[in-house]
């Protein structure tokens, strides 16, 4: 049995000399304080065991991870049908691009772009009564911890200067593809993306992903072993913005990547990691933590390839 | 001299076939309820003398003639530092395209597509205290006639199905390409693609474009001579939507469409003319107004080629 | 009555100062060799009286200029069913681009990017058994000049490093555009590109597009009036690359530019004008060439428009 | 241990419903010629037993799978630095599409689609003196049958046929990112293409990637278990036209497609599959390959997800 704890912290004097790498997303106000030297690491084994590196604890912005568990929210509720309402193929653009949208009447082309992840919002929203509740009982669930919360002030900004994606879901209100009202959409989304977690909650709460839809630790299951599968396949097609082909080739994991730094990514059958370092590479994805998520699969040799 | 007004009463006998193709714009209640089969022009010719045939004095919806009258508001204050907001080059996509938006920095091809004609407005209101009225009062000056007003019904309607255009407004909010408010634009702009104006209102409000910048019929000059002809250089390249080359191919006038199913045409030097009937072509030009432009360039051997 | 001659030295006076900026082409050997500060420019007046300034005797490498006269003898030939085998809207796109040929079926956008010209020339092998004879035979009548003819070096040259051509070609039959080998058709383009003729030669050989479509100084009408005024159409609202916009706001005229320097430009009824100069702007006009067709439409204050 | 013939004997019953589905390729007549209804499946297991079903002796045109050997033995021979020519990510478009070449200079998205294909090509042409030699005696090796060979035919109807490959080759060109003329690299390219395999030569072939570069069966390591990784993680992202993300979502395993009707797939540690069936669906893919896989990988529960 692989001693993950003493990994974790060879792991962690590795990636020291990148830490000043670079930059912290800047749209936001909250995000852009965020100085650069942050680390945080933590992997729940097939025991369940739990490891950490860093300042394990410390919650910070999820993101787009948040789209993960929106997604899975939707698809296990609506199952394969979703796919009607949005692709599940990579962009090769940007993820707030909205280019492919105008050439293909408005269909997203994957759940994890922004395009994709206000639909699902937009889906979620006709699912239940109370998204938002909805929302943070299962991420508080899934990650055990019952004081999960959000970041009013992020919720705040990401409101206050998110024209893009107030755009982009004015443009898929324009070809019909969101039903409830885009400034509503809007709010769920910008709250979703203030959830704050540490990489401990993240970590516990990926363990569905690698142990075939049942969380580890006496939850029930959350979904089949089959959507927990299709969410795998899906991260690692379309789940770290538009480095995915670079990603697969470097660390081999499934993997949700969000601005705020985190990344979840999960060896089915044997681990779920999270990692954290603020400083991103120019597609968005946490420098750091692609390292260290790299070195953690050389290391074992484990990949999924 | 020529006798246009017998002119006039040849082509609308001869349009008369066509009166049932095309389609009306159905993307607001009010203009989609708005018969096939309605036809009005007037020409107002170089002695100022008023030449009219079909419905000439009912008022229309102008929907994006509007834009000429707010760029030529603009460019009269600014002049050409009015470029370094907005191209002026013809944009090869449908006129409430986002794509070259994304890969030119947020900067619009042209004032006349959505886009360039949101940053006009944007650009107006940092100009003038009260936007409204700048616009209201133009309008009527130059059309002679103090009842031009706008559709209040129609106005509403912009906004309620306008999601497009706020897409549109906050793609360029998000690349800082407008100063003043999303919602505040879009509502000027919205109010302004609802103005009404019969063929006879926007022949005579066409007169300072066909002379050098001086209104027919005792106005004062309205812009100078060089920026006439600059907005007639555009109106030729950029003012028939995606059918700009067509247009000049078989019209040959600078000319300014509506998706209300009016066209403004100049002939400098010798004519303005305004046309109306509903049925569109599928770029969004009346298909029987340009089919009578195209008339009377061909029966009078005038055009700018 | 205008006095030309004293206008094209007062022009050539104020450039002077412009002389050395912008680049020459560069693509291929012969025209990376031609040094900045040449300067030529001649007027054929309604009249048919000759103006001239600078080196306007010097035959120059046309490039570009040779599409007005290969569309101008298809379509004598083939008239509007020519319009099925190509569009006639600007492209907003580079004069080299395969962007819209990908999206719209293999059909260019107008006669006058590298794509639309491919396409009418393989029109014209289809109508003419010699059609390098053909092409010479009528650019010599146009100019009036039997010794018009091609650079030998710059057509092998043009074949040598056209890739980008031959892609474009390429693609075409792919999509079933060209019923001619690609690689005579590759062969006639880069052989036509390689025309050279003087300012003289050029502003000669326009005067049939300024006095629908019949030649000045004696010989038969070329092509019918209306036809003239469609190649002038297509001239202004296409035939200066993709800043066709720019040139119609500062020039007012329809022309046909090259990336060996030289511009053909006309105001109907009016003039002929060739202008050259090598320095080439960063659409590929020639920057001095614009400035002088710039003043000579200031001064005169003769324009479309 | 799984028996595993029995299941590709159940697989084979399951998909005869789906056998006249989908189109054969029709852009060669070698490929249009070839009746729907046939289907191969062969399977090495870790074991290095071979498990078959259908015409599983039968070489097929592997088509686009021979992209995968030609990028093993450059990869092999340049490792890292292979990818300053050419990307790894998926492109989010057509297989043979020229519009991100466009934007980003020449350089093909990643090694799988045509324009990466041919850069690999070119490569490999530079690195060995007689590369039709290299290719095929790579191939005789890996699926240990020194028979494979080319058909000529299809060789030649590839380059007659091959114009929009040959405008990928011209337009990488005239980007500088061929370094060897564009015909020969064509014709290695075309040549590759019309490789003939048997399911059970593929499967054969396939072992290198699913037992960490060493063949199964007594060869010598083919390349470092990095880069056998590296390539199961191109295909995966990569390797099934622009249906990557459904083939990863449904199938689960990293693979090779080509329009021949053949698919090579693997489950590291597990198997090596080849598929045939020469029935594509839109994408490219085939259909009932496709399914089969889908078959087995729901059968068995491997996937790498």
């Amino acid at each position: 049995m692989r001693d993950y704890s003493a990994l974790l912290s060879e792991i962690e004097i590795e990636i020291q000399s990148h830490l000043q790498a670079g930059h912290v997303a800047s749209y936001i106000p909250e995000l852009g304080a965020e100085p650069l030297g942050g680390f945080a690491m933590a992997l729940v084994d097939a025991q369940g065991q739990l490891h950490q590196s860093g300042s394990a604890q410390k919650p910070f912005s999820i993101q787009s991870i948040s789209k993960l568990f929106t997604l899975a929210l939707v698809l296990k509720e609506l199952g394969p049908s979703l796919w009607e309402k949005v692709g599940r193929e990579p962009s090769g653009s940007a993820f707030n691009s909205l280019l492919h949208l105008e050439y293909e009447d408005g269909r997203p082309r994957n759940p994890f772009i922004n395009a994709g992840a206000l639909v699902v919002t937009d889906l979620l929203m006709g699912l239940f009564p109370d998204p938002q509740e909805t929302i943070l009982s299962c991420v508080r669930q899934l990650s055990g911890n019952p004081h999960v919360d959000i970041n009013q002030a992020v919720a705040h900004s990401e409101k206050e200067f998110g024209f893009r994606n107030a755009s982009l879901a004015n443009f898929l209100k324009s070809f019909g593809r969101l039903d409830q009202q885009v400034e509503r959409v809007l709010e769920i989304y910008f709250w979703q993306c203030a959830l704050e977690m540490s990489v401990v909650d993240l970590a516990q709460a990926g363990t569905f992903l690698m142990n075939q839809g049942v969380p580890l630790g006496g939850s029930d299951r959350f979904i089949t072993s089959n959507r927990a599968k299709y969410l795998n396949s899906l991260m690692l097609t379309c789940g770290t913005y538009d480095s995915v082909g670079d990603f697969a080739y470097r660390v081999g994991l499934p993997a949700k990547s969000g601005v705020g730094g985190g990344i979840l990514a999960v060896m089915p059958g044997e681990f779920s990691v999270a990692v954290w370092s603020p400083g991103l590479d120019p597609s968005g994805n946490s420098l750091v933590g692609t390292l260290a998520l790299e070195e953690l699969t050389t290391k074992t040799g484990l990949s999924v390839f």
